[in-house]
């Protein structure tokens, strides 16, 4: 895992977090937020809280005594305790892409199937950059729609020992995750540490609709861990103001929050954002932009000041395609996430076309793209050792330190090796087919899958699953 | 110009400034740099430093008091004054790519001409986000050599009114730069507000050439402004360590802009780095990689410290052609750029191919690069206004902003507007021809060439330029 060291780039000061304070305290106290949801409300009504109707007017004061309930920092266990990961504090996660309908491969853009669920699930297992497949890193909607959570869980579970998300489409669908997950790590060791991450989305503005709130609330009682994200693109879901979005964003994710914590104190909690803006002129989301840059930045620093560990950023990008756009775009999105130092990652690998279609190459060009950043965010050792004085001594004027001794000892480590840019000249590059990045991509990631080995699970364990599986779908009718 | 009053990202501590305030202190008292030229010197003697032929062994505090004189920042005059410039401070200027013997254009490649130099000159008059041509946009290979600088600067003088760069290939060279801006100037003028700003690389490891430092000479004596660069690909002209490669940079360009300030007191003079590495496997060099992003934003560090504006940075790749390498690689070198606020960035825009080739559209792509970080790098202002709280009382739960008065108000200049990316749906954007964002910046550089309109100049001057060089290139035999 990357423990950021560098510096937080923190762009707001004291006057602007007050501000911020200020604004969102009145939106939860005077607009209120709507939670679809009866035990919810009933939680909130305990309480205290202003229940009118679906409509709940919160007093902020107690939103931040629920809130420092939660946790600063937490483990997420994986079956293979090696890969198992810790979110908050310096520690930076990196999820895959989440959610897409539609793969794109070459030039081939097509729905996903759940043979691309798996393609894609074997690459972020293979890849160390990436410490969690995510969830659904494609929709596979080649499956039965009813049961389709139980083929995703299953998949991550036995093509990955890496950390992976629950489902959310449901309270029972959060049920069965929990279900199957409780086959390998048992109940107890999944109450103690958090063996699923899961994400609700605020179904902004100002309201958490009845799917999410049952999910949130399954897995609130495992103890399980939660992402809550306001779902903010600037324009449709929040005003065309980064402030504004910021104060919005604040109140949605802390009364979520809050609302995991009366549920089940302590369980942990990330302060989610995505917030993006709306392209004004096509009415199109834009991703990749420098309103979601500042806004990642802001809200790296919002969080902590909550003492909250928080999720951002990833390489996102507009682009239909891998070209430069999506390249500028997700490093537009990838730098400020490393600045704000993320805790959680989604989409940070694969996101392409507003995240409509999880591109195997566009994979391949993120990977390398947090190989790179995970090089510039590396403490620089400056000392006697590194400021090698020999080598100046050994090469003098107009030398050349490429045979120096200094440089024969370190010549294979002592620089970031890509796994996709080429340096080559013209000549050779032109000879050997003159492949572009995005089709050297193709490359990479094939001769990754070939080379990928399913991780290790005790047969019993996988016959359990799979056992959970056809019972559960048989019971859902599929 | 862009002021850049987000906070500086500096990741380097007091004991990491001190270590390399004893690495280049040895460096340049212990083993010396090579001046090779006698009247570089006979100044260095003069002042009483260590001269051992052509290899002169520096008193660091000698260097720090004459570097002392440099001013902290300083004017860069335009013909137009409007265009005139600001270095230094939190002032970040931009320049275009420099020096390139070929030109890209679309999928053709091909040896840089006079042409090629004029169309981009004019490509970086119309893009407000360059606030220079810079000096050689691209090598006019089709032009006589000897008299080829004039040609340059006639060019540039004519096809823009936003300061240049001089060139620097000779000394004569040198003052016929000045003579032709001292045309249009004025000696008076030019001498009380430099016109001109020129590349003095060294020959590093620890030597200046003879040609450099006649150019150094020359325009140091008009007090125009000069950039001292180390020329530093660590592996070949450095250490393959970055602490030793700034150690050796901090020493070699103080030392020339100690000798700036010897034979002009006073003279602007830029602290610039040019700091990547060598790819070690294929021996090319390598731009655009994490080390050089962190030299970078050292560099601004230690520049700061020295009370010295600084150049670095740009839109540095290796790739051959405008794919998500030139792109991300781009991203990596400009956002360390901004971070470091750096003063005055060459190769903002155009450069590809490791610097051989100057490309029309990939100075698009980086214009657009330019477009998104200069609004990154506006202060965000959060206050009763931007929270626009009437929006959220307007929309309220579950609403959508669209329509909202505020949003109606404000939707033509709340977000950043681009240049070439693209958020159509897919749908769309195949209908319109599937084009990438290559293809796309192609339609835009050739739309802004067509669009350009050359600036006025006097009538009189320009016969009198036009007469300068006619006269030159005949003494010059071509």
């Amino acid at each position: 895992m990357l423990i950021n060291e560098l510096p937080r780039y923190d762009i707001l000061d004291e006057s602007s977090l007050q501000e911020l304070e200020r604004g969102w305290r009145r939106i939860v106290s005077e607009l209120g937020i709507d939670f679809l949801h009866d035990e919810a409300l009933a939680a909130f009504e305990t309480e205290g809280q202003k229940v009118e109707g679906q409509l709940v007017k919160l007093d902020p004061d107690w939103i931040l005594h629920q809130v420092a309930k939660a946790p600063r920092e937490f483990d997420l266990q994986a079956r293979n305790p090696a890969r198992t990961i810790h979110i908050g504090g310096n520690h930076m996660a990196f999820g895959a892409v989440y959610g897409c309908p539609f793969v794109r491969e070459g030039i081939e853009r097509r729905e996903a199937t759940y043979a691309d669920f798996q393609n894609l699930v074997r690459l972020a297992q293979a890849f160390p950059q990436l410490d969690t497949p995510g969830g659904t890193i494609c929709e596979p909607n080649d499956t039965p729609l009813d049961s389709r959570h139980l083929d995703m869980v299953y998949a991550l579970m036995t093509l990955s020992d890496k950390p992976f998300m629950g489902s959310v489409t449901s309270g029972p669908n959060a049920e069965d995750t929990i279900a199957l997950t409780e086959i390998v790590f048992g109940r107890e060791s999944l109450e103690r540490t958090p063996a699923t991450i899961s994400l609700i989305n605020v179904n902004s503005p100002l309201r958490y609709d009845d799917r999410m709130l049952s999910a949130l609330l399954a897995y609130a009682k495992a103890n399980q861990a939660l992402v809550i994200t306001p779902f903010l693109l600037m324009g449709a879901m929040s005003p065309v103001s980064v402030a504004a979005t910021l104060a919005q964003q604040v109140g949605e994710a802390l009364a979520g929050i809050a609302l995991v914590q009366t549920i089940r104190p302590g369980c942990p909690t990330v302060f989610g954002s995505f917030l993006s803006n709306t392209d004004m002129q096509s009415g199109s989301p834009s991703f990749g932009t420098p309103e979601s840059a500042v806004g990642l930045l802001c809200t790296g620093q919002i969080a902590r000041h909550y003492g909250l560990p928080f999720r951002g950023g990833g390489g996102l990008t507009s682009s239909q395609t891998v070209d430069a756009q999506a390249a500028y775009e997700a490093a537009m999105t990838l730098w400020p996430t490393f600045l704000a130092g993320t805790n959680f990652v989604m989409h940070a690998a694969g996101w392409l076309e507003s995240g409509l279609v999880s591109c195997y190459e566009k994979l391949v060009v993120d990977v390398e793209l947090l190989r790179m950043l995970h090089h510039v965010f590396e403490p620089l050792q400056i000392n006697e050792e590194t400021l090698a004085y020999g080598a100046h001594q050994e090469v003098l004027q107009g030398g050349h330190f490429l045979g120096a001794a200094h440089t024969l000892e370190r010549f294979r480590e002592c620089f970031y090796r890509p796994l996709l840019s080429s340096t080559d000249n013209y000549e050779r590059w032109a000879r050997n087919g003159g492949k572009d990045a995005a089709a050297r991509a193709s490359d990479v990631w094939r001769k990754t899958l070939e080379e990928y080995s399913e991780p290790e699970l005790d047969a019993g364990l996988k016959d359990e699953l799979e056992a959970y599986v056809d019972r559960r779908r048989k019971e859902l009718g599929d």
